[in-house]
């Protein structure tokens, strides 16, 4: 039977008939790889994901966990399948899938990991959530943070022995990260007045996944927080935000485990979906614990250490954005992918009706994918879900070029991409992947609205990824407001020129001149409308539509990507295999669909924001 | 502090400014009654709704009903706020409220009857749907049973001692009811061979909401089952099928309460939402309890009463099906327009952020409302509720029209309507306001995804009313395939003359010509495809997209209600009292929204059908 979390022949078809990752083989930093080693990581992520996420993944939403009292204060009980699928998960080396071989890491590119760690998300997001947090943790301090806070704290997380987290929000300010009140006061008292660079942090974190359980002997908060002026007050704005890593358990000059921190768990979110992370509201210095400082004094305040420069903690934090952004859509695309085979799978198998022209009740009833109407359902997944894969795998290999392409211009070309395509790598896929999981419990009908079949499960699950690391208004916002005015509109041209480049090659193809002509015509009118939003004058009215800009945006940008995979797949449509000529045609066919049915969608969107629509601006409170 | 179950202002509105409920009282049949008697039957629904319904919601959730075992077989455990809700329902006569006086009826006209009912609805739908289903079984009964059959099962349904089910769907067959396989064989063996009319059941029903409590004395089953013909055989197709009254418990010739019957509960479905509402596999005539017959003999069948004529079972039981599908439509507004109160409420006091021209992180917070984005995704929730609600107690209206106009003519015009809207009034308000309560999560941002605040629970709950009483996909097929093309499309054009007669009061009034020159030109075009879509000639071709016209159809009908509303609105705009300005101001930006933001989203759709695009049904199997 087909494995109903992902398909790797479309896997395939993206890493190396699309995406040429077998080239990567060339660059310096990846010279030691090859295909066969690509494709045996891959491997080792599929059959874990098989064998030790997906089988716990319906126990581990039906038995959240749930908070225990102990001597050492509350902890947080969770199914024993958890730690055996994180400890294969470690042991096999994946925390440091992308980390340098110096650092006991496979030095795998970006776009070979993520399709690797596609399997986990789209087995179990819950377990998969604690790994790669610690991986995203270990990055930001990889990138920023000392040698001794890299030995001290990135090597036991890359040897899975420490999980890390980012406390960024605060139960005031989620969204608006400047107004969180934290407060990370130097450690002073010291005999000569001197510091030894240690802080006290005071102040409650929300939202922090992974923020309490036993599965790791440690855990590494990544902790934004602000420093008090002279005055003792805290400097409004992002720009007084620092970043701190606040342990749970501090470490002796060994780094070996030594006391207590002043760091608790004050409660647990309880949420619709992604049940099996736990989620955790944090209270920093409290004073249930009394760590003693470098002063010898033991008393109230988590003690932190600053990572990189005071009053840089969020551009710190952001460094890391980019790809945690993309790792979320990349969830989305996951939950939506391995709904579309449960889906695809129970279409070939339940037979019910029977066709318009055949309707003999005495004949056999046919199996539900005979249905046009099914097919259109799955038809619609499979452009959401592929076309999201594809996305979320471009935009991991224009990490890799950001990272080893030959020259500047290539690194800083990668760069201008990345950054105005992450809004719509992070936002695109959490809502229509999001939508294939409702198109996956349709196709099941009743049955897929309950609990003993799998994909309601996905679509709770999924319904987190319009709302985390950042919502779809604030991606728009980013999109509209920041991205498309960056460098005097730069990086949309870079992209346009991009997109130019695969019309300019779809005008050669019969088949797809059709789609290129679409996507030409929606792409002029896409520039238009930015250039008109901005003529306005009035940022409150360019901005008011933002929502609607980011959805017209990526509606486009997955039809270029569409458009993409149907290059590769026209010219491959002589294939002697049968089974590969069907292939192609599935691509072609899910292609056409985005181009007829979704595409059009952006028409009223663009007409919308053509005409500086004002409807939603002018509305009132009062008049609700 | 407003009600956030439902706005009475809103549905006053619709009742006495827009429907002209008070004039229903000049008919014979509500000539007893008076706008005080609706209003004191819409504040008895509202004050139980609110002080016993909306309490126990979370908690029926999170306790839903489970199976426990005893002396009489498996039963089912519901928490005991249940019981007493519904104890409160039947006492206040409510579940007889549409019914004669005679039948200890409120003789409520329907539109008001709705309109009340929509308040638990909105409190708690999980308990709503045992009266309601009991109210459709008596309403059937009422139609179509006999003389004993309405004194021995509807009277004590209609006093609240009996509840009722709708056993339809069966494992192998869910929306193919033309392949049930209970079998119901003529009861002999009577020493005369003659019978007594009863029937002994066998087979396995799916799906059946409130199909085993403790809640009632007795449960009233309604059963799609087939008679065999003289060789012992099923008739195949919908032609076989015949209806049935199969007692829980049956009773003697006075009515009191019997011998158990030969029907026992399987198991449970373990539905995302709905949780609250039991729902069953059903055994009949397993075996486990051998009823004695008329002959005297105790053996294995679950013993039912034939309703109406044998082999019209589907045809009975489609004479309440507009109003159970009107019914699922008006559940699904419900839930959407709590969701929107409640997202309303907490836009209203949650700070976050500030605006984009006043971004001062020194001053303090604005409330999320202040956010264009967040007016947005309120402004949007508004259109699709308060579209839905006056769509649906329109058709409640056309209900009483039906029952009660003047003429023959007058009621046949009614039912034409009723029988062309009924997919839209069920298909629409289940998708679109359950993508009003994606918007609720969405306004509530991380605390939305959690079972701490409601609104995921409504947004699970809505779930289900794409899919019972018939699939999305299975209403588009009834509107294209069958409502569209009956009596030569004189459905259609009694609907397009009332819209006519909405455009040409609109085409008065300076304020609403825009919106009515785009809805004449949408529903021009709708009257073209549809045509377009029978001059192919083929079949396949012609219904392949029937889910798209059904949304196009759908969109444009609730353009047109809103066009209605605004009607009334903008003639009040003068009004003396502040707040009612606000109010109908708040119709006219709601109804703006739906014209510039909703409706256009049609043009993609009609193209896509009047290019009888074959995207979908050209898809294979094997390319997926």
């Amino acid at each position: 039977m087909p494995s109903k979390i992902l398909s790797r022949r479309d896997l395939d078809f993206l890493l190396y008939e699309w995406l040429q990752a077998e080239t990567l083989t060339s660059r310096e930093r990846y010279v030691d790889h090859s295909r066969e080693t690509f494709d045996a990581a891959i491997d080792t992520c599929e059959r874990i994901a098989t064998d030790l996420f997906a089988p716990h993944n319906k126990k581990s939403d039906q038995n959240e966990p749930h908070v225990v009292s102990g001597p050492a204060g509350a902890s947080v009980a969770i199914i024993p399948e958890v730690k055996a699928a994180l400890t294969a998960f470690c042991d096999a080396g994946l925390v440091a899938a992308g980390q340098d071989v110096e650092f006991g890491g496979m030095q795998l590119p970006c776009v070979v990991e993520k399709a690797g760690f596609a399997y986990f998300l789209a087995a179990n997001v819950g377990t998969s959530a604690y790994p790669f947090l610690t991986i995203g943790n270990a990055n930001t301090l990889q990138k920023c943070g000392t040698r001794q806070q890299i030995e001290h704290y990135v090597r036991p997380m890359l040897e899975g022995r420490f999980f890390g987290t980012m406390c960024l929000s605060e139960p005031q300010a989620g969204s608006s990260l400047s107004d969180i009140t934290t407060r990370a006061e130097p450690e002073t008292g010291v005999a000569d007045g001197s510091t030894d660079g240690s802080y006290r942090l005071f102040g409650n974190k929300m939202w922090i996944s992974g923020g309490e359980h036993d599965l790791s002997d440690n855990i590494v908060h990544l902790v934004l927080a602000k420093i008090p002026g002279p005055d003792g007050k805290l400097i409004p704005g992002v720009n007084g935000i620092s970043l701190f890593i606040v342990p749970k358990i501090l470490l002796n000059a060994d780094g070996s485990l030594g006391q207590r921190n002043d760091v608790v768990l004050a409660g647990l979110n309880h949420k619709m979906g992604y049940r099996g992370t736990t989620n955790c509201l944090l209270n920093f210095g409290e004073g249930k614990f009394k760590p003693t400082g470098a002063d010898g004094v033991a008393k109230a305040g988590a003690i932190g250490y600053l990572v990189g420069q005071a009053h840089k903690g969020l551009a710190n934090m952001f460094h890391m954005m980019n790809e945690a952004r993309i790792g979320v859509g990349l969830g989305a695309v996951a939950l939506g992918y391995t709904g579309y085979l449960h889906a695809l799978d129970y279409a070939r198998n339940r037979p019910q009706g029977r066709h318009p022209l055949a309707k003999d009740p005495a004949q056999p009833q046919v199996p539900i994918i005979a249905h046009t109407d099914v097919k259109r359902m799955l038809l619609a997944q499979k452009s959401y879900v592929e076309g999201g894969l594809a996305l979320t795998l471009y935009c991991a290999r224009l990490v890799d070029e950001e990272r080893t392409a030959e020259s500047p211009d290539l690194r800083n070309h990668a760069t201008r991409l990345l950054d105005i395509l992450t809004p719509i790598a992070k936002s695109w896929p959490a809502q229509w992947c999001l939508e294939a999981n409702n198109l996956a419990i349709q196709v099941h009908g009743g049955y897929g609205y309950t609990r003993e079949y799998n994909v309601e499960q996905f679509y709770r699950d999924n319904r987190l990824n319009p709302i985390h690391e950042g919502t779809h208004g604030i991606h728009g916002l980013d999109l509209l407001g920041r991205k498309v005015r960056l460098q005097d509109g730069t990086l949309f041209r870079t992209l346009s020129d991009e997109v130019q480049k695969t019309l300019d090659r779809a005008h050669q193809v019969t088949a797809l001149t059709e789609h290129g002509q679409a996507l030409a015509r929606t792409w002029r009118q896409l520039g238009d409308v930015t250039q008109a939003l901005y003529l306005v004058g009035d940022l409150n009215k360019t901005l008011a539509n933002a929502s609607v800009y980011l959805e017209a945006f990526g509606h486009a940008v997955v039809a270029w990507i569409w458009l993409e995979q149907a290059l590769v797949a026209v010219a491959r449509l002589d294939h002697p295999v049968e089974q590969e000529r069907q292939f192609y045609r599935g691509k072609l066919q899910a292609c056409r669909y985005f181009f007829r049915w979704e595409l059009p969608k952006v028409q009223p969107q663009l007409d919308l924001l053509a005409s500086i629509d004002t409807t939603t601006l002018d509305m009132q409170d009062e008049w609700f």
